[in-house]
């Protein structure tokens, strides 16, 4: 299986940065560290797996023969990135090991044998769901960060993709906060839900990021317990992930029906405040006391006020539109600046009906379409911490 | 002693950023993680030390009254650099605690009285030695990174500061690498040795760095314990340093008097492959062999050569003029990266002599002058390592 291969430098070290994203920092089987590469049609195949994410991306190269080894990503990475030359040569003689040639640099990094790998599932790829890349990075972005990081309950580590008829939609929670993104798309869908780690979802945005892929099309392979998604752009990516199998949460219970008081403020200052408010609430549990005082046209008052007996206290104020009963309610201000991170329009709507129940975030503009329907649709709901009134 | 301050805020937060470079990361005196704020004159002092390094910073402000209390520096630092509006005012009643006002935000932060401070030392500052900052940067640059880490040896931790006659010398030794860089200056200087550590010495990099003072002050108290360096730029900054006590190394016996094998390489070239031959090499205590094989214009040949029997092996050759024997020779490649990163000039020498004794780098166009005498002289003596030949 002798074979010299020979690839452009770019497109190898942007490959080797994806599927790199499949490589766990600490892994008790050697071969994890490795990608595995090899010949597939007339491309070279790079994949890596963590066993729980695997990413596969298949790249032009010049081949004269076969190929199938495993080379440790970081030494492959490392050394195909000092290079400043346009193309790079290496050649596999049947030993699991590379020589690697490029401009005045000639090296030989050892593997293993493409053997010792896990088994890369083949799956039947008709029946794909498309999804464009965009709206997937923003559903993901304003979605994942709210899943648990605590394996003590693993469904609350993932995220719960749904769909039904035209709408797909992103659910995640941790107990203490929910965040549920929803998109509409051209066909119409058979009823699914499945759990992806949110670990997984977060290596997906990182990948669409590096790419220039404009769909990402979904497939729900048969077997049931793994999804897909492939990207296809000036190469193919191809990322499996395993689901998380039990039943999420009925989060809809949570979700409050109506609202005593509607606020309505700017989105930029208010998460410039609840950083300010941060640096002292941060000394105690990151509890910062919002007073809603209510006022048309901007005449109303958000003030945020945290305090701490070690540190000192601080006040802000803001200008908004309050509609509805004078509120005082306190959260942890972490969890509202990660909601208002990711929310990108100018005006953010918080709808509350007392101190102990939860609120409702969500994009000004969002609200209901003449038939009741929410469009586009990203809400967050936040849970109130306890405070002595 | 109530007042009120009135100051800039971007003043205030580059003044903050430069005392905070005292702050040490972890201390047994809570004191020490605040900074002590000052009426002196019409001036506002911030000072911050760790008790090896103190740095004090004066700024104009309004004040209308009296000023003396310590704050915690990392919230005083955080709420300041969250301010986005021009004038930040502070207001102080007696107590250890300041009233701090900006646009929307107010707010209080609590700290300690100025008595548990650590005494500010008083300084004659007569007689002070000015340097081009742009040289002390470029000094400190070229040889503190050479001195130990290692505590056990508390004088290798330091950098050997030398005077005599119009010469000022840094020399800093890990008992691996030497590294010296001498400076002619205008004034005839009286015969003087201090160790200064250098910790103190690479902050004050960043505080040169982050100031646009073109000169700084080299002041030596007659107690003899301290050396205190001074800043004047759009405000006057101070920083005094202990020293450290005890006998630096003859360091003189260690530098090579000749060589047998002078070898000229473009300084970029001889870094880039450095780094190439690292990613093998770091895999066995950073080992490459360095093949020098003599040819003139251009002619001769640098190999670096790596191996590790787990990773592989690399191989890259350099054009280079090479005069004298051949040699092989073995060097820690970070060794050799951290003096060609102190290097500027576009080509690099490295004279050597046998595998086993030092070899010395110097950057080209540092030659003797016509009276024997090494000009604005960068010297830096690399242990080699062994190897089986």
């Amino acid at each position: 299986m002798a074979s010299k291969v020979t690839v452009q430098k770019n497109t190898f070290a942007e490959s080797l940065a994806i599927v790199g994203r499949a490589i766990a920092s600490h892994t008790h089987l050697p071969v994890l560290g490795n990608i595995l590469i090899s010949k597939e049609e007339s491309q070279l195949r790079l994949s890596a797996t963590d066993l729980t994410i695997g990413v596969s991306v298949w790249m032009d190269a010049k081949m004269d023969g076969d190929v199938g080894l495993t080379l440790p990503a970081k030494t492959l990475t490392d050394v195909v990135n000092s290079f400043t030359e346009p193309e790079v040569t290496f050649s596999v003689n049947g030993k699991p090991e590379a020589a690697l040639k490029c401009g005045t640099y000639k090296g030989v990094v050892k593997g293993m044998e493409a053997e010792e790998f896990p088994k890369m599932p083949e799956f039947d790829t008709s029946g794909g769901i498309p999804i464009d890349a965009a709206t997937l990075k923003e559903m993901i972005r304003a979605v994942a960060f709210a899943a648990s990081v605590d394996e003590s309950r693993p469904v609350l580590t993932g995220v719960l993709l749904q769909m039904e008829g035209k709408t797909i939609s992103l659910a995640a929670t941790d107990g203490f906060r929910l965040a549920l993104h929803k998109t509409e798309v051209a066909l119409s869908l058979e009823k699914k839900q499945l759990i992806i780690p949110a670990s997984v979802l977060k290596e997906v945005l990182r990948i669409l990021s590096a790419t220039k892929a404009s769909t990402v099309t979904l497939y729900l392979p048969s077997a049931g317990s793994q999804v897909v998604l492939r990207l296809d752009d000036s190469r193919r990516v191809q990322i499996v992930s395993q689901l998380i199998d039990g039943k999420f949460p009925d989060y809809q219970v949570i979700i409050p029906k109506g609202y005593k008081t509607r606020t309505i403020v700017d989105a930029g200052e208010l998460l410039k405040a609840c950083k300010q408010a941060g640096i002292i609430a941060r000394e105690g549990s990151n509890v910062v006391r919002f007073h809603l005082q209510p006022g048309t046209d901007q005449s109303g008052k958000v003030k945020l006020l945290a305090a701490s007996a070690e540190t000192g206290e601080s006040e802000i104020e803001l200008d908004a539109t309050v509609e509805g009963q004078e509120l005082e309610i306190a959260f942890n201000v972490k969890f509202l600046q990660d909601a208002l991170e990711a929310i990108s329009t100018k005006r953010v709507v918080i709808e509350t009906n007392a101190h102990n129940t939860p609120a409702m975030i969500r994009p000004a503009g969002c609200v209901a379409s003449p038939t009741g329907e929410e469009q586009d649709a990203y809400r967050y709901v936040l849970m109130p911490m306890h405070i002595d009134s």
